[in-house]
């Protein structure tokens, strides 16, 4: 299998955007029709049922899907069955994966994180969100565990929401925290670049602050970016442009409920409205 | 329900030692006899079976127990499935839970990650670890569905691993990062303080940095401990002495290995081993 970041690269060129669709699945977002036909006690097929569903209408469009999984989780051991079903049936559609995690621990329990993510145990992901918080011992076995399966990882670096500067922006020897978590992962992934120049250790900034997009592009220039708040979260085509590099690449752009749920539980044309929601998303980042 | 902190203080008090019994199962240090009965195959089942057997071998001696997520994450769905069993039988034989699964997301993420940890949907634990490093609108979630349901949480400030000083030691604004974890805690905790005098927002703060401990304790004075890194890791009796508040309550110090591994696969007195190292452990930490 190629580098992850030739895979990206790949994927991102042959829809001809960087558009990323997060299945957050929510029981009473669903068509009104779905909530009846399973219930309160068949969240766990619903949320799988409905991804599918939500794969099968965007898999032509969009090169790469984040399943949230806190949300299959909130589902049950079941809900997570069903999580790695859709994550299976993304690949066979030939969509790079990043499951949305955001794992972080030591040693051999990061160890233990990283094989359920990657290989064929349990997830078998492409990639996987990971919390930085704990230090360089604990992302290693992430970043190593994903080289030796040609899988890449996204450090959070400066996320997205309102509060998340509180301890990211606090300014440490001079420079803001998430100044010190983004030279770190620069480093991390220097050590394995692929053919397209980029590596395997990705980073997550928000759109929603767009000044520290372009900051944080000039520190990590060939990280690649998983970035959300686009959409829902109020980032906009405009601002995530500065999350490229200079050859148009290294970003995947974010949407979840605004590709997977434009539309109230009682509209009869959700189906159309993903896919217009998606395909306008496609356009704007294109 | 009492309140969260007055839960602890109650179970540590009648087991007279603040011992937490980690849960971390790992196939190959499992008796031989079990590897043998399960097979590769059997993980799943495997790791429930044993993690019920501790309990009923520690559940006299100790009052907390503390299983990992990553390592039931690891034995798929049915891992969980067995993890969720494991919890409900602590809760039965009255033994204080924490789910050690280091959560950290924003808004509605949060929600669903606290919405399955605390109530009776998914693992009904009476309290999870989280990790700060997104701010103080993603740890917000945890802490108020933790409250609803007289539970509470841990959150990460000062991890036992060698690595772990990388970004919480750096010094921001005089003082280090990890400090200013601590102080939100604080804060965050003082809002719903118990009869005992302790609030429900706990602090991970590790064995292996003595004297991060005293400064610690000094600093969330009325704040529950959990005390990684004794035993396998490093830490002493005499070194976790510093987590205790004045009143000699206040942390909880978790063994993991030590307890639950302090035998060679091909023992035949495994199980013995088991009680002398929870006997010992509690004694040291009386």
């Amino acid at each position: 299998m190629p580098h992850f970041a030739d895979r990206l690269i790949d994927a991102v060129r042959r829809k001809g955007n960087p558009l990323c669709v997060g299945l957050d699945p929510r029981f009473d977002a669903l068509p009104i029709a779905w909530q009846r036909r399973y219930g309160p006690d068949g969240i766990a097929p619903a949320f799988e049922a409905f991804s599918l569903h939500v794969l099968e209408l965007i898999h032509t469009i969009a090169p790469v899907v984040k399943p949230q999984a806190a949300f299959f989780e909130l589902a049950g051991p079941e809900g997570l069955a069903g999580l790695q079903r859709v994550l299976a049936r993304a690949r066979e559609m030939e969509l790079l994966t990043i499951l949305d995690a955001k794992r972080g621990d030591i040693a051999s329990t990061a160890t233990a994180y990283a094989e359920a993510a990657f290989g064929d145990k349990v997830w078998a992901a492409d990639s996987l969100t990971v919390n930085p918080y704990l230090g360089a011992d604990a992302v290693e076995p992430f970043i190593s565990i994903a080289r030796q399966n040609e899988c890449g990882v996204f450090v959070l670096v400066r996320t997205s929401n309102p509060g998340g500067g509180l301890f990211q922006n606090l300014v440490c020897d001079t420079e803001p925290l998430y100044r010190h978590v983004g030279r770190a992962v620069a480093s991390w992934n220097e050590a394995n670049l692929g053919d397209g120049g980029y590596g395997d250790v990705g980073a997550v900034v928000g759109a929603t602050q767009p000044n520290e997009l372009v900051e944080l592009r000039a520190l990590m220039p060939n990280v690649w970016f998983l970035v959300p708040g686009y959409g829902a979260q109020g980032g906009t085509a405009a601002a995530v442009r500065a999350a490229y590099a200079t050859d148009g690449l290294g970003a995947v752009v974010n949407s979840s409920r605004g590709i997977t749920f434009p539309f109230h539980p009682t509209d009869p044309d959700w189906e159309q409205k993903i896919v217009a929601a998606a395909t306008r998303a496609a356009e704007e980042l294109r």
